[in-house]
């Protein structure tokens, strides 16, 4: 394959900045990697397993010569991020992401940027229960889906490149409005957090009869809450930047808690048998 | 271990009957074990697998000489089972069940039974994830709670025999009053139940622009929804009968519910903090 960069800058080299790290040098994609980063302890991971060429905590080092920069950081932090090395960056710089947001990073980077640049939105769907440069794994995105999303500063050739890195992943690219994005994701995975967080926080002290309730769950309680235990910063964000299609999501929950709710209430047997059969539907179509 | 009884009736051996059957046959704790059942396909394989001496599809000829009765089919048909079956009983006989909700179980069956016969509640909380005779597992029960639950016709000696006898699997045994068993597992096992479905029958059919909403969730979507493919008749009778704990379960798991509704809404910071990192502490705490 052809170089598509010659320096591709990560502003955060932990699970998933790294292992795209690592399959854009095995593939010869890019001919130097520079790591952005906050603590000095993951950049040396970083260096030491041969995620970068170079490591650095000064944002203006880290953007001089970068003609792709690719922000890795939680997504409220993009912004001023951005703001610091935009003036050092090449004119017709690539910026791309892999928030797991996408209308309100378009809207909050799109600005900051230079006509000559080009922005577009990049979502790994990929699993974030480890972090750090150490976490970092060339086959993390094997079969996973990668969802790029187009915006107004999106030049075609950037897209073009930015896909083609991506696909190298083994990933499955899949390109849609920033809007669709974040309805989707709302729904697929921004719901079944709270959900989860929720019945969490519902159990979290409550007894019956001086026994701690939790304590009595089995598989079912234990998987239904397992992602309760994700970062509580990186969700009070998504929720900060996804407000309006996580609004809809869990509105779309609650009608269908509520006629679990009233089903149960009124011993209502034939909804009852519907409900939990149609739950059933969707896992069997799930797969 | 000395003998404990000279006939144990199990009616279903199923997945949970079965594995006690193994563990009662293994240390000798019944002189002989009979099987009740359906249908004859299971029987076969509980026959060949020496989970019993002798199996029959006929509740009278079953209830013979039993000097222990284990009700180990779905609670709703407890009532029918024991009705076809007490007038054929020896006149001291034990009955015990091992049905997952417990206070209308006792309402059930203690006034069908004489006088002279014993009735203890009993639920092991055991993965129910495989079913039939070919299920049964000799170690299913090792670590896991066995609950007790006397009541009135509880005879001391019956509570005595049946707790050695489930301690022989290497379970834990816990004595609680129904009532109390009830309200914990409809908070540790049936609310989560009922929040793993609703969220299965909310993306059921979602769709965003064309897209099925469900098809782009990750692990996360996987186990949060991994239980909603529960037997939906199983989960019906046990909604229909522990309503009433169901329905405090419910309206505890609403308000924290709502409490993410009016952050998220309100892109209240410091609350979507403090409430993903409640239900984190939940989940840590669990282990």
């Amino acid at each position: 394959m052809p170089i598509l960069f010659r320096q591709l800058t990560i502003c955060g080299i932990g699970l998933i900045g790294g292992s795209l790290a690592l399959t854009a040098r095995k593939h010869k994609l890019v001919e130097r990697i520079v790591g952005l980063g906050r603590t000095q302890a993951n950049l040396d991971i970083a260096l030491e397993r041969g995620l970068v060429d170079f490591a650095t905590r000064d944002a203006s080092e880290a953007a001089h010569g970068a003609d792709l920069l690719m922000l890795a950081t939680p997504v409220l932090t993009f912004p001023s991020t951005l703001a610091a090395m935009v003036p050092h960056l090449p004119a017709n710089a690539v910026v791309t992401d892999v928030g797991s947001v996408k209308g309100w990073v378009v809207q909050q980077v799109e600005p900051l940027l230079k006509p000559s640049m080009s922005f577009i939105g990049v979502h790994p769907v990929a699993g974030k229960e480890l972090t750090g440069a150490a976490a970092a794994d060339e086959s993390l995105f094997v079969g996973r889906r990668v969802i790029v999303t187009p915006s107004a500063l999106s030049s075609a050739e950037a897209v073009q490149k930015i896909e083609t890195l991506w696909r190298a992943t083994g990933a499955l690219i899949e390109r849609m409005p920033p809007a669709t994005h974040d309805a989707l994701l709302a729904r697929a995975s921004h719901l079944p957090q709270i959900v989860a967080s929720a019945l969490a926080c519902a159990l979290a002290d409550e007894t019956v009869e001086g026994r701690w309730a939790a304590g009595f769950g089995a598989g079912g309680l234990r998987d239904t809450t397992r992602i309760a235990a994700s970062s509580s910063e990186m969700w009070r964000d998504i929720c900060l930047s996804n407000r309006e299609a996580i609004t809809g999501a869990l509105r779309l929950y609650r009608q269908w808690f509520e006629r679990f709710e009233q089903a149960v209430t009124a011993s209502d047997e034939i909804a009852l048998n519907e409900l939990f059969a149609r739950g059933r539907q969707m896992r069997e179509q799930a797969g």
